[in-house]
């Protein structure tokens, strides 16, 4: 079975309008190895299914750009307006997300010919040079397609998985890769000082764009971020480090090994309570398997693996909450004193001083779907792509947050409660969707995304 | 669009073989209006998807019947032996039925093929002359079976109801019938006196069934029952009367336009606590419609329908739960002293002096997919097809009763606590299923069935 | 420690005000063992605080007898009438059951008040020579008060259970029964045919109390009957036949040992479920206890008593929900075929021909506050008392029942669905309040109740 | 009725054993309205019975400091020792919070014992040189009974609220205050910056307290900070403004008015799912009342105030969730650009510059028991009591925090995570327990606190 897209190398496209045809075909790839009855489940609160993460995807486009800045729109059909809606309360009611599971109507067919009709409107649209802030818009939408590939790639990983069958997303990749070992955790270090986080306001880098896409550079693509990495804004850091590479799942066995789920000294009082309500013992798709030697396999895109073969058990753990990532560098500090999750200003200080993303960030474009060890060279590794790191941030508005105005200001604004900040991407983040600035974020008992931990210390 | 097997006139089945392809084909038949999406579906925690009732009632015939009775048959797949298990726990551990949603593996091509692969080997056995056991079990499995065509139609109906758009199952029947209005309520009345309740043991049907099988008679598909109509015995009654039909749409609206719903004298203790939980202000499908003159429309399987056309409004009202057909019953007392609904034993003494179904039952071969208004004739009426009528009778096993031994004995006993007995089949209620002694078990506030009420009184 | 009233004989009454004290007396020698704070305590939904069953039964009274047949009565306090009503709709909102536990005011002193203004009162109007409805609300109003002396009894273990300290309601008693053993399981055999099950209307009844009532006889004290015990009516019996005493706390302690708990084919469904969900594993009080031969103990009103003890574990076994009863019955069917729970109206054709109470019935006057073994006699025992044994009857109405008029008809009435009948009365029942009728009710996972089971089987 | 120890003033207390005294003798003052009944009240999930109150607050210095510090200590009582654990794992298993309200045995009077025996084994304690450590933790203990303090009088607010009958825990305070009207909002600027926040780590603390102690002054008893403020580190902060008082109860009125609980967009997501689903319309404690001109009466530890009383309404509104304290600032912002929560650092950067407590804080000790409206004077106000502000921090650990070593380490930083931080104390906060550095902390969706909101902006 072959994925195209999903190995497609990620050619620099000569506009927004190449951008726009890169974007939206590879959420096609992404739902080519599966039929549309996979498209309809829907396994946990959390997720919806592959049929709706298409549907709504062009229904931002739709709402947010044709309606607004093509004249003479005609929409596909009267009723996507509500149906499609997620949570924009804004525009009117919508049905609750547990009903996305009843959508067996539209039929998929529907669905691929709403996005032709949304694509066919964007393309003129795009062919009549339209205002600054319609091509704002539309690089919003391409970045909100973007999230939507990685949830459907994990919301499909987890209908699967859920399916009591397990069955695989995708073949396991041909040719294992040469027998690889992480290498030992080695810190970069970080001296005190005032440092600038954050992106720029959206209306100083859109008169920028702006002046850009005039130029037909690429750079229009690229130089985007949401409205809550702004503005950018003055920290404070104390000296600390940062270890070079994430933690591997061999790592984390051995906190498991270390009965680091039955000690409550080493968890959150909300995390301690979670795991024994939920009976977690290990990371989400762990399983315990006495045929391995650990004891363990992982499901994973590519199906079944044991915990044993190098690829897998040097590759960072993912799949964690913020709790099993705040309780393992907890554990951890017992050898590392002062061991623990960096801040989300910590990282992107760090970040900010490398290429994004990296020569070989493992990234959705890699087509792995799993996290891969890190390589045997020095430096920081692996910041992009591979595992989303919680960080010991709170997802807060940052000093002089504005949301975008309208219905848009419910894109993330609204969220910022009860959640923490994850940085980095993973191995299902498409290429041209992360940056340092980039602020992920979830309520810490959250396990469904490719979720694990690089550690931090304090001093140098 | 066509749905040819719903409107096939039930042949005289020249045997268990025919029998067994008319029942097989008719799960098809209605099937067929519905796409691989729409047999996903899974819209309350009483309903399975479509897929699953396809794969599970032929999981039945393999697992009691062909791994039983058919020499060296090799089982269609080897996971679909705990994966379409439905609750038998002597045979093993299974899904959770909340997980049926996340069956989109195995996909509607391979249960179809399951299908026939059941249905071949099942006319292998019919071949080889099997044993009085393996006949009748496969009796037995087909009424299972036909039990699942009923819900399958009242789980379609839920999901297409759940589903924003309400999309319509099959279109409005081309020609609607004469304005009819149901005859005013008569009452039949039964003297005091001993009677004969139930069917005889299955041995002693089976020994009648076995002989009447070599003689290739059609009684060998009729004659049957399941075991918790067993054993036939002796009750005594008291003189009561029975209304000549069901209460209609109309009937029930004077009760809820009378604050039925509001007022709690009314109301069983646990109903009113559920109506106030859950909402409730109308049988289910109700949907308050200010641009019709009654204010209701209602949802059926061939789309919304104000309630102010006869056919409806006429027609048995349907989707009760229990508590509202009691309450109603309350409310009806005050103007017919002793009104209440009737056991399952006034029920069952009654119908057993007409025949089943009659000539003009509403079943589910009529096709109409909806309960219809009762004609102009006297007498006792619409006992067998509409609706479902709800008994004051709680189930319970009859005096001496024994489940049939094995896995088996878990079909009907081990439901036998909290819910309440319905007779008398309904218009999705295939013709060869239904009988006098038919006993059909819900929890008190289920409503998805098209379940309903007749009333009854004390005295003649 | 003493506890006069609960020892002391139940002298005739010589009318309906010597019962009258003597009742309303015998509820505050229940709670002379225990605090004002003890009386606050509210350990499960099912139960109430001792506090608000002292002040609810008082206003029993003076809401449907004072209010009603005392002229220019005046109310106690003006927020009692609404905050001390249990769930009559009928006279307006009350209170959510679980803000009970919020009452530390009114102080107890207060409530002790009430009841002294309500006994004042009530004296009153028996002095006036009230109408023969007084007369037969007060009578209600005893049994009525008898009926929460049980349950604040139950409701006090439940407590004291539920404190971690465990503590004891009253030392053990003093001298420890000799050494006893229930007799051997034996069999009493009744042959079919019709039998009269209830009692007589209400107002048949009350025509005869009057005549009684001024002749002073005891006997308008005994002929009591709750609605739902009308009206007496003819049921057809087959043959059956009754274990002469309860199930041991021993013989249950085998179907412990034999894997009750972990084999689903001797459960109902949704006694399979609630075990589980539950994590049952034996009666309710009982605890492993693994200093003990049996590796059990038991909590009862008066301490920890180890199951090896034979006062225990002869005893009848007590605190079963329907679910354990009925699967206990369902093992025992193995070695015993035909093995089931009565129904209620074998239990009460069987209970007619015996006196009540019994000899020797173990019932609150007798202080033991917990079941005794059965004696060597033979013939049926322990019919009254010791425990309330669970019937295979759903609880609803007898053919032609009517509630009492008004907001007495919500007593018994509204409560028929989805529970179980019980019969007997218990070691905690009052002596005067149980008759062969008597049904109790309960769902049929409860367990705070002393209930157990005694078998029956099909046949002579 | 008088509460003496509530209105004592704080003198100024010669040492710790005197500071002992108070504090522990302030605890029993609080009591003194109530009656053991009512100490037994837990009305919500978050609240505990005041007797566990007075037991845990007792318990503390006996397991941290007499068990470990005092040679040939006895402990009151074996089973106190797990049985008044909160939440400490470490020091082994604990009863289930919601138990508490079983705890009728021990009585009162066993509690108030068991204070005595403690508090004669502190005096031991003290009059024995102890070392520093024993010192360090009897002034932990000290802080803890003070925060207990207030808990106990808002769990008690919270008991006799939902209590039916709406008890007073004390009388309306004899004289009301004068017409007071909060002055109209000013804006205090402060420019950016960086800024120190927090407390020096408690051994740099101690080894200062150590000396003090020796000295006999009163310093030991303030210089006290809880191991959350550590260490004391550099912050940068940007130019902002903070309002000069509180939000007051007709500011609020205003918002809701508005229809500020009726518009999604000025709430966040959790926020708006929270106040949907609890149906809150106003603050805790804000019940309708027709009969009062704003249409609204409040429930006060001294009984219902109409809302219209200018000392209710012009005083700071209490009892918001952080939900509502953030809708508000989101509401304001449309009059005041860029209104907002505070940072907990910007308002600790501010209130570190006035003195603490200031000379008219309404603190436990004013008894008044409410918040009270602002003076007249220009400049910050009511920063300490009144009302704790939520800000717009999340509770996570400070730059290098170490929790103290062993099982006090569980005091506070278990709790770091889904929590917001609060500053400045309210009206039932204790004066000797509040600081600049002091957080509080507790679920956005929390309510039954005293708490309330300060607005700040951005820029000066």
């Amino acid at each position: 079975m072959s994925t195209p897209a999903l190995r497609q190398p990620l050619a620099r496209v000569s506009g927004l309008s190449d951008h726009y045809r890169a974007v939206r075909s590879a959420s096609l790839a992404l739902t080519s190895p599966l039929s549309p009855e996979d498209l309809m489940v829907q396994s946990c609160p959390e997720a919806s299914p592959g049929k709706w993460h298409l549907a709504h995807t062009s229904w931002f486009f739709e709402t947010f750009v044709l309606r607004e800045f093509l004249a003479a729109y005609r929409e596909f059909h009267p009723d996507f307006h509500w149906l499609f809606n997620s949570y924009y309360n804004s525009l009117g009611d919508m049905p609750a997300k547990s009903l996305r599971a009843s959508f067996s109507r539209p039929p998929l067919a529907d669905i691929l010919a709403y996005r032709t009709h949304v694509d066919t409107h964007i393309d003129r649209l795009l062919a009549a040079n339209p205002n600054p802030e319609a091509l704002r818009r539309i690089t919003l939408g391409l970045h909100h397609e973007q999230q939507h590939q990685e949830l459907l790639a994990t919301d499909i990983k987890h209908a699967l998985f859920t399916n009591p069958l397990h069955p695989a997303y995708l073949p396991p990749l041909a040719a294992s890769p040469a027998d690889s070992i992480a290498p030992p955790l080695d810190w970069i270090a970080f001296p005190a000082g005032l440092t600038q986080i954050g992106s720029s306001p959206a209306e100083e880098r859109s008169a920028k764009d702006s002046r850009e896409h005039e130029a037909e550079g690429p750079a229009s693509v690229i130089d985007f971020a949401f409205d809550n990495e702004s503005p950018r804004h003055t920290v404070y850091l104390a000296p600390f480090s940062l270890a070079a590479r994430p933690v591997t799942c061999a790592e984390y066995l051995a906190f498991i090994d270390d009965s680091g789920y039955s000690r409550p000294e080493l968890w959150l009082s909300e995390g301690w309570t979670t795991i024994r309500a939920e009976g977690w013992q290990a990371p989400l798709y762990w399983h315990p398997d006495t045929s391995t030697p650990s004891g363990w396999r992982i499901f994973t895109l590519r199906g079944w693996q044991p915990l044993d073969s190098s690829d897998i058990s040097e590759a960072p753990v993912a799949h964690l909450s913020f709790f099993e990532a705040d309780a393992y560098a907890r554990w951890a500090s017992r050898q590392t004193p002062g061991a623990r999750l960096p801040t989300e200003f910590e990282w992107e200080h760090a970040a900010a001083q490398l290429p994004c993303p990296g020569p070989g960030s493992n990234l959705l474009e890699s087509s792995n779907l799993h996290p891969i060890p890190a390589s045997a060279a020095s430096g920081l590794q692996q910041l992009y792509g591979d595992v989303w790191e919680w960080t010991a941030s709170a997802y807060t508005g940052y000093p002089g947050y504005r949301p975008l105005p309208g219905a848009l200001g419910e894109y993330n604004g609204k969220f910022m409660s009860s959640q923490m900040v994850l940085r980095g991407g993973s191995c299902v983040t498409p290429a041209t969707h992360i940056r340092p600035t980039y602020r992920n974020f979830f309520p810490p008992s959250t396990r469904w995304q490719f979720s694990g931990l690089r550690l931090a210390r304090d001093g140098q």
